[in-house]
């Protein structure tokens, strides 16, 4: 599986590169029906591989299109679908679950609309009370990567250099610019973290350091694996279940920030499962959506990665690069002055 | 392997009450052979099960003592060498570049001495120029876990509510305490972050959001596995090395952070090997005690992470709680205002 929208992305075009010819060596000609592309649906050099293949030969590649508009990190009901279907995962239940927390994300009422109230709180503790830093904490192995790619999330949606223009085109379509005679530099910083295992590790800072983190928990009631705790009867933990002690341990976290004056809040999921997994992701992404109306930026593009990706399209000698931007990484190049070697 | 001081982390003493039930099962009565415990050596609960387990049988629980005062995340050089040898890695050879760093790392003189030249500038750069956010981002995936050490290092070392006091007790005996009529709540916060995956995650915030982070490079110069690109001649990735794309996006990186006046220092690895990896740790180690200096707080205990281990300890009814700490608990419930269920 090969996504990538232009079909340029440096580490996806190099591992395809090998791995198409690792494939042709050991599936022969046919190899193609071994892959599936997830590309933009029209252009891209992607998208021109997909349609040459199919050209020379019916047996080639299958392919997927990517929604226009829709980055990355918004991507899951999208792009992320195949990778679901491909784990055995129910995807009508992940949908059904994103449209279910889709309608209680509408109202305009604060009170009913859980995303809304999520972006408003996480905005006034982030603009009002100093507190930049979200710490992502699941108490849950299944939910880790949920957490990075909630990171990912608030930082490439809300991390932003220009306040948000709307321009008003011919008939009445909306255009969002930069506004770059507005300077903003906002966004709050996303840290992914997970219990009990960083109790152990960073705890210690999120309850004594700065006091400038609000803490999200996520805490499941029922687990599909549980394991019940044997030994004598006289020892505290005897009879206990995991599942038990792994939510004793968010509540007293829970606890202790309180005790400290330190924000969080908890989202409790009651059980891992498709359904409400799906309506977890539909959540996040809502109230990241508010929080980029709140902070009046763009939440859904990410301009910042074009300065690395330039300065490695240089290095590389990649045609067509503008010419004040080869100019710019010509005139002014790294100087390493803040390198040391161990 | 079980691994505890006390005898007594909850998570530690669950699972190990598991296994224990297993092994029994599987192995027998000689199960203890199975067994090693690294634990106090004189007192707690899991050398008393060592001491006991070897007066009834000869076959039992082989031991390591825990050094005194040293906390898990200084303990690599402790504890974590069992781990490393069952790993086949060469634990003389991480010995040795840990001493070879340590002597590095005695001069007055800061030009001369990398950890405290680090240790240094970060504190200015945290106290002075408002930067509270450590962003550390290896260019290398066997590097991963030395970053999520290295935040627990920096969180639990330096994350504390109250400034240090020094007392000098009989025999100039130093005493190190905690001066609670000083409260200083100080700390960066760590980011674990990895390069290229996460160019295509938080980098977007890195460049374009809040101006409060150092990012922190680790780059290797050689890899023990390497893959050469295949493909056309007329392509810009044909002939090159994953390597060295690895590290040009690194450059890159450090390249576009520069371009918009945001901190960031490159540490260089000639090579991932036991040596350079063992001289890493020491360095970062030595850095993060003397921030702790700097800062003038205990960079080597943890008492924030009481509140929750208390609370725990409540619910489970253990013996022996303190009446003040039972009463406060029991006094200031949790009040669950801030939950939501999706």
């Amino acid at each position: 599986m090969v996504i990538s929208k232009s079909g340029e992305t440096t580490e996806t075009k190099a591992a395809f590169i090998v791995v198409e010819a690792w494939l042709k060596k050991s599936v022969g000609k046919n190899y193609g029906r071994q892959v599936v592309a997830i590309t933009d649906p029209v252009s891209g050099s992607l998208r021109k591989k997909v349609n040459q293949a199919q050209v020379k030969d019916r047996r080639s590649f299958r392919s997927l299109p990517l929604l226009k508009g829709v980055g990355g990190r918004f991507s899951e009901f999208n792009m992320g679908l195949l990778h679901l279907a491909i784990m055995g995962v129910d995807v009508q239940a992940v949908l059904d679950g994103a449209a279910a927390m889709a309608k209680r994300c509408i109202p305009d009422d604060l009170a009913l609309n859980p995303a809304l109230m999520y972006a408003s709180l996480h905005t006034i503790l982030y603009k009002n009370k100093g507190k930049p830093i979200a710490v992502m904490m699941p108490f849950s192995e299944t939910l880790k990567s949920t957490a990075d790619w909630y990171c990912q999330l608030l930082a490439e949606s809300l991390g932003k250099k220009y306040a948000r223009k709307i321009e008003i085109k011919v008939g009445g379509i909306e255009e969002w610019l930069n506004d770059s005679s507005h300077i903003v530099n906002v966004g709050r910083t996303p840290v992914a973290s997970r219990g009990t295992n960083d109790l152990h590790s960073i705890q210690q800072n999120n309850i004594e350091g700065e006091n400038d983190k609000v803490i999200t928990f996520i805490r499941v009631e029922k687990f599909a694996a549980d394991i019940k705790i044997s030994g004598k009867k006289a020892d505290i933990l005897s009879g206990k279940k995991f599942s038990g002690l792994l939510n004793l341990a968010q509540e007293a976290t829970e606890w202790a920030l309180v005790r400290q004056s330190r924000p969080n809040c908890t989202i409790i999921l009651p059980e891992v499962n498709p359904f409400y997994w799906g309506g977890l992701l539909f959540f996040f992404e809502m109230a990241t959506a508010f929080e980029g109306e709140l902070l009046d930026i763009n939440a859904f593009d990410q301009p910042g990665v074009e300065g690395y990706k330039n300065y490695i399209y240089y290095k590389l000698c990649k045609p067509g690069l503008a010419k004040e931007i080869a100019d710019e990484i010509r005139n002014n190049p790294l100087v390493k002055h803040s390198r040391y070697i161990i």
